[in-house]
C-alpha cells in the first residue's frame, strides 16, 4: 500500500513542476455519506500501532468548517441527488432531483460555468459516473433513477459544441454501452479515447478521455485489487488536467468517494473504512499537488451522513478498531464465501474476520449456513450477511440507527488558495456559491 | 421566554458599560454530551415557523472547529470526568479521574492558574456543582463518585488562603449541607453569602457567594419555572465577576449545560432540546457581553456525544421537530402523570405530547398503565417511560444507539479575542493548553 501511495505521489510531483496558472484550479470532492463518525472511526482504524499516540489524519489537517445538508424542505433528510445539486449549483431542491430546481427547471453547475469559460474539466468517482453525485454537475433530470437519460446527457449536452467533461473516470459501462445507444462509440467519434480497465490508467496520455472500469459501481475498496482506486484515478486526472490545460486556464476536477455511502446503507463498517482509506489517500495526493501548485483550491465535504453510525454502542465505552481492521471483505462477500464452503466455514470465518465467536453465536451461524444448498437463494445470503454484520458490530462496538441517511451537519475540509472562505458553519448551497466566485474568465 | 431573554440581556449590557481590562476574561463552557446531532436537531427545533427559511443558531454563528475526546486509552470512549480533566488541565487521563493524571497525581487547572494570578473565578452549572465537569476545574479525586470528598475540596483547597472559586452557582445542597460537615456554614464563615433558591439570584450583590438551588441537579429545563436557568445564572455571574474584578485583573468563568448529557443517557430528545435552548440562550448572552467587553475569549465545546443520537432513523428521511416541540415534560414525568391519572390518561397524554397514537400503541400503553396501582413500583414507571420514549422516537424519527457515550469528535465554538486560536481540528487537551496561554500575571 505504501509503495502504491509513493508511486502516486511521484506522478503528481512531476505534474506539479510546470505550474503557471493565472486563475485558480478547483478540486471539489464529496465523501458520500461521510458523517462525523466516519472520520473519527477512520482515525482509530488507520492508527499506527507501533507508536503510543493516536495518529491524526488528513481530515484533521484540513478541517475548516461544517455544512448543513437538508433539501428544499428543511424537515426532510436529504438524498444524494438533492445534496449534489446543492453542492454543484447552489440551489436547494427536492430529493431525487439532478441539476434542476424545485420548479424542475435546469440550473447551471460550477462545472458548466468552468467549461463555458474554457477550463478543462474532469470527473473521477468510484460509482457509475452517471450516479447522482457526479450527475448533478453535468446533467438535468427530475429523477436520479433516469440513469440512461443522464448518461445520454454526458454526450448530448454541449458547451461550445463539445461535451462538458474532458476526462470521465469511474464505473458505468452498462449505462454507456447499450443496445439502443453506444455512448462510448459516440465519445470516440468526438475524439475521446476509451479505457475499460483501471489497469490501463497509465495508458491515457491525452484528453479528452473516458474510462469506465466496471459495469456499474467499481469493486469495493476492501475487495479490490486497486484498493486506492480513487487515489489512482485522481493522480492520473491531476496529471492530465494540469499538463493539458490551455495557457492561463485552470481546471476543475470533481471527485467522489462514492461508496462510503453504500457501505453505510449496508451498515458495514469494515466496508466503510476501506472506502475512507481511499478517500484519505486521495486527499493526501491532492495536498501534495497543491503544495506544488498553490494556485488551487481544494474543498471536500459530505453530502449527508449515512446509517446513523456511532463510535461505541449499547453502553460500551470503547471502539474495536482492531476488530474492524482484521475484516478482509464486505459482509455479503463473507456470507457468500461461508455458504460456498459450508463444510469448512468455521476456519474460513476465522481467516476472513479473526473474530472468535461465542458458542451460541457459532451455532446460530451454523444453523443458517447448514440449511443452505448449492442453489441457496439470495434470502439466505442476506440472512447470513445480517448475522455477519451483527457480530462485527457487536465485537467492534459499532452502532447504527438506520439503513438510510441522517440529517446531522457534515464537515468541510479545505486546502489551498483561499481556504478560509470555507471556515465556520454554512449551508451546502454556500459551498457552491463560494466556488462559483472562483471561476473567472 | 423572549421577555426573560431581554431582561437578561439588559443586565449584561449594564455590566458591560465599565469594561477596562488589560488582560483577557475567559468564559469556558461545556455542553455535556452535546454531539453534532444535538446542535443540528436544535436548529430544527428552534426554527421560527412564521418564516419559510430555516433559521440559523448561535451555534452556527460561533462554530470554529472540532475536537477529539478520547481518554488516555484512545480506543476507549471518554466519560465526563476524563474529558473535563482534559479540558480543565490539558492532561489526558483515565475515565473517572477528576483533576488527576494517569499516575493519580493532581494536575493544575486553568481555574487554578487564574486564581493564582489574582483573577476572580466563577462556576455556574445545572448539575450539582461538585459533579464531574465542574469538579475537574477545582478538585482532585481518583473517582468522580467521591462526591462528598470533592465538595469538601471546594472549601478546603485554598489559593492564597482563600477557596478557589469566588462564585459558585448550581445544584448540590445534599453534598454541601451534611450531617458530618456543613460546607455552606464554612463558606459563610469565610465571607460567602449563601442562596438556596434561584428566585433569589437577584439578591446576590457581591462576591464571594454560593448559590445551591437544588438538592442534587437542578430541575430539567423542560419542566423548570426557570427554563433558562443557566442563562440566568450566567447573566448574574458576568455582572458580578465583571464589576467586582480587581483593577487590571480579568475573570475566569466556567459554565456547563450539564443536563444535555442526562437527557441523552435517558434517550429523551425533548428533554435534550429543552437543555439546548438554555445553552443557546446562554451563548447569546455571552455574545452580547463580549460585544461590549471585547477583551474576552469565549470557548464552548462538548466533552463527548451521548446516546448516538441521529436526526432521522429506521429509513425515515425526515425529522419531526414539530413533534418534539410539543412535548411538555421529560418522559419519566409524563409516565408518572399518566400513572397518577390512570382513568384519564388518554386526554392527559394528548395534552402532554399531542401525539396521536395508533390503536395498538394506545392499547400497549393502556395495558401497562391499567395494571398499575397507587403503589406502583419504579419498575412500572420505567416501563411506561420506555414506552413513552419509543413513541416520541417513532413519531419524531429520532435514532439512538446507546444509553451511554459515543466517541465522535465534537464541535468547538468560539467568540471574542483570538477566537481563531480555536479554529480547525484539535484534541480536547489542546483547548486547555490554548486557554492556559491566555492566563497572564
Amino acid at each position: 500500500m505504501r509503495k502504491l501511495i509513493s508511486a502516486l505521489f511521484a506522478s503528481v510531483m512531476c505534474a506539479g513542476a510546470s505550474a503557471a496558472d493565472s486563475n485558480t484550479n478547483i478540486i471539489f470532492m464529496v465523501g458520500d455519506g461521510m458523517g462525523v463518525a466516519y472520520t473519527g472511526a477512520y482515525r482509530l482504524y488507520q492508527d499506527d500501532l507501533t507508536t503510543p499516540e493516536l495518529d491524526t489524519t488528513i481530515f484533521d489537517e484540513m478541517l475548516v468548517g461544517m455544512s448543513s445538508t437538508y433539501p428544499d424542505d428543511h424537515y426532510q433528510v436529504t438524498d444524494s441527488a438533492a445534496a449534489a445539486t446543492a453542492l454543484a449549483t447552489g440551489v436547494k431542491t427536492f430529493n431525487g432531483a439532478i441539476g434542476v430546481n424545485p420548479q424542475h427547471t435546469p440550473v447551471i453547475s460550477i462545472l458548466d460555468k468552468a467549461k463555458e469559460l474554457g477550463y478543462l474539466t474532469g470527473i473521477a468517482v468510484t460509482c457509475q459516473v452517471n450516479h447522482a453525485t457526479p450527475a448533478a454537475f453535468v446533467a438535468h433530470a427530475d429523477s436520479r433513477q433516469s440513469y440512461e437519460k443522464i448518461a445520454d446527457q454526458y454526450v448530448d449536452l454541449r458547451i461550445n459544441g463539445k461535451p462538458k467533461v474532458d476526462l470521465i473516470l469511474g464505473g458505468g459501462q452498462e449505462y454507456f454501452i447499450r443496445k439502443d445507444r453506444n455512448l462510448v462509440k459516440e465519445f470516440e467519434t468526438l475524439g475521446y479515447s476509451y479505457h475499460a480497465d483501471i489497469k490501463d490508467l497509465g495508458k491515457i496520455k491525452k484528453l479528452p478521455a473516458i474510462g469506465l472500469f466496471a459495469k456499474g459501481g467499481m469493486e469495493p475498496a476492501l475487495e479490490s485489487d486497486h484498493p486506492l482506486r480513487l487515489a489512482e484515478m485522481t493522480g492520473k486526472a491531476l496529471e492530465l488536467l494540469h499538463t493539458n490545460s490551455p495557457k492561463e486556464k485552470p481546471f476543475l476536477l470533481m471527485l467522489e468517494a462514492s461508496q462510503i455511502d453504500w457501505c453505510g446503507h449496508a451498515n458495514d463498517v469494515a466496508c466503510a473504512m476501506g472506502e475512507m482509506r481511499d478517500m484519505a489517500a486521495t486527499m493526501k495526493l491532492i495536498k501534495q499537488f497543491i503544495d506544488k501548485n498553490p494556485n488551487t483550491i481544494f474543498v471536500a465535504t459530505a453530502d449527508h451522513s449515512t446509517g446513523g453510525l456511532s463510535i461505541g454502542s449499547r453502553g460500551q465505552y470503547q471502539w474495536g478498531a482492531g476488530v474492524v481492521r482484521n475484516i478482509k471483505a464486505t459482509a455479503p462477500t463473507i456470507a457468500r464465501q461461508l455458504l460456498a464452503n459450508k463444510n469448512n466455514w468455521k476456519s474460513l470465518w476465522q481467516s476472513l474476520t479473526q473474530i472468535k465467536l461465542a458458542d451460541d453465536e457459532q451455532k446460530a451461524l451454523d444453523a443458517l449456513i447448514s440449511q443452505s444448498d448449492e442453489n441457496s437463494s439470495e434470502l439466505v445470503v442476506s440472512q447470513v450477511t445480517a448475522q455477519v454484520l451483527s457480530y462485527i458490530d457487536k465485537y467492534s462496538f459499532t452502532g447504527w440507527t438506520t439503513k438510510g441517511h441522517t440529517g446531522e451537519d457534515v464537515q468541510i475540509f479545505s486546502y489551498g488558495k483561499g481556504k478560509s472562505n470555507f471556515e465556520g458553519a454554512m449551508d451546502n448551497t454556500d459551498i457552491a456559491k463560494k466556488l462559483f466566485a472562483y471561476i473567472k474568465p
